[in-house]
């Protein structure tokens, strides 16, 4: 069997009793019952994922999937196609806003050319080139289904090597000139939702450029026919190589049973994919913010999830993710720290 | 010159220049202009709030104003009125919701005691009692004008000890059985909103409970007849001790220039309060979540204000200010550390 089935047969359901320790341990907390919300659920789905009702999670890593998009052609990006090798090395050298926020928290990045169209020459740049960028999904499919396979693969594979490295919690990040434009494309595949609500204006399109990339997307929708019922179809048609790693990201999580944060409008539609692939994927993801992309929203609404922070942002590269982590180890620290009306007497 | 009427004309407006600084500064880094949204926000309104782009900002304070409520008596509460003074002994202790959050977060407490009903002894508490509880409410009023004016400069003093102390940022925290009755009753009073978007279950009341609640309200607005455009007025008539003194800690923040965060529905009547005694004071505000206790909307479509966080929350204590101490951090940082496009000669 190859990886990515072994790894979505691999995917387990929640710890029911160990929720039910953690939601009766919380209740025993000098507070209100529930009153510190999110908070306490996510202690509750910790416990469930881990097994512990105190799990450590002080090892935190970011993964960022580097590809480049053929749609680029069509006039969809604010930004020339290069800065997605340029962004790759000073991701490399720091200097961007997810080394920066990652810092903040102490969590480290594995950084991923999954397909950047340039080579990229920087150390410790993971370079698992699938393919130098995607063809253009307005004309033919973004890849072979065996290139998008092997593409889920290396996120499972960069997935699984984190973990055997210690990360107790994992963040999902992107980075792809026109990347926004595929992962409108896959949340319009898989949900049949209407595009106007899907398609925003990503790193800062004018209304020519928006209408483009709503063109662009229609057209590649039509051309190629993508299978909603088969995520690996849409990825591989209307997809893109960092949309695909991120997708193995949450499968690999899942099937290890680690907590995994979704990130902006990229991730989600990596993460919408991966729970199509398998529902009870989705109970080890925690989503973090709500992305300033109009399509965020139509992710939240179609899977029941709720952002924690609403932060108006629209930067990706796992820049959420690397602000929500404060809060989950926030909620670890409620549930362990707290005193309870026992130790008081009543 | 009283200490309040002092320190309300010490309150000036935000530096300009700093700002526009900030602004140019965010707009050189490697990121599309204004992709990260509130964090950029936070960047510039810290300029203008220091006058310094890169404001040191780690010293954290939340001041806790822990009092009691007269209006207990109506059955507005879901617990018994000596929770008020347990709960500061937890508080003393690092019990609590709030002293984990602050540990998490790096920050100090002040815990004072403003007008607990009980005398509580505990090292640590800074007994600064106006009054032990308010008078109910529905029935007379919660102090004397005097009182209320007392009660308001002992936050300024307290914010004001902070901050020689070394507080760069000061968070607002409180506790005290019925409080949500009396930050309702400020808010109604003060914006003459539909008390029913405007009272919620607080710590968790019944339906029967609720019903008490916007009674008691509704008789204390009558018979007290508040001047909504006298907010000294307005709290010694239906407010609280913990109220007036988070106003002062508003207050204080501003006319010393450090930024202040709001927490959650009690701290955002405080807030108002001191909006509405000098609308300058906003500029010095950072709301930091939104709390679950319905009314607290109200308070964001007045101010024009936002909150960061959706964590469900309804435990106040200053437990989302805790929570995003964080995030400012990370503001602070971004427009620090981020590269620039000059950094790689674009």
């Amino acid at each position: 069997m190859r990886l990515l089935d072994q790894t979505i047969s691999g995917i387990g359901t929640l710890d029911a009793n160990a929720m039910q320790q953690a939601r009766e341990r919380l209740d025993t907390l000098l507070k209100p019952r529930g009153s510190l919300g999110k908070l306490e659920e996510i202690a509750v789905q910790l416990a469930g994922i881990t097994g512990n009702l105190f799990p450590d999670i002080s090892k935190k890593t970011i993964i960022v999937m580097i590809a480049d998009n053929g749609v680029f052609e069509e006039g969809v990006a604010s930004y020339p196609q290069k800065i997605t090798a340029i962004g790759a090395g000073c991701l490399i050298k720091g200097m961007m806003g997810v080394n920066v926020l990652a810092r903040h928290a102490g969590a480290g990045l594995k950084i991923v050319d999954i397909g950047i169209r340039e080579d990229v020459h920087a150390e410790g740049l993971i370079v698992r080139k699938i393919r130098p960028g995607t063809a253009n999904i307005a004309l033919e499919a973004a890849m072979t289904r065996e290139e998008a396979v092997r593409a889920i693969e290396t996120g499972i594979e960069t997935a699984f090597q984190a973990i055997d490295e210690g990360a107790d919690i994992i963040g999902t990040g992107e980075m792809g000139i026109a990347n926004t434009t595929t992962s409108s494309a896959v949340l319009y595949a898989l949900t049949g939702k209407d595009i106007d609500a899907l398609v925003g204006r990503g790193a800062g399109l004018d209304d020519e450029g928006l209408m483009k990339k709503k063109n662009a997307i229609l057209r590649a929708v039509k051309r190629n026919n993508p299978d909603p019922a088969d995520p690996v179809d849409v990825i591989s048609k209307v997809g893109g190589l960092d949309i695909a790693g991120l997708t193995g990201v949450f499968l690999a999580c899942a099937s290890r049973r680690r907590p995994v944060l979704i990130d902006g409008f990229i991730s989600s539609a990596a993460a919408l994919a991966a729970i199509r692939l398998k529902p009870e994927a989705k109970s080890f993801m925690i989503p973090s913010h709500c992305s300033m992309e109009p399509g965020a929203g139509i992710f939240f609404d179609v899977t029941g999830l709720e952002p924690m922070l609403r932060m108006n942002m629209r930067l990706g590269e796992g820049t959420g993710c690397a602000l929500a982590f404060h809060i989950v180890e926030a909620a670890v620290k409620i549930i362990r720290e707290m005193g309870t009306f026992g130790d008081i007497g009543m």
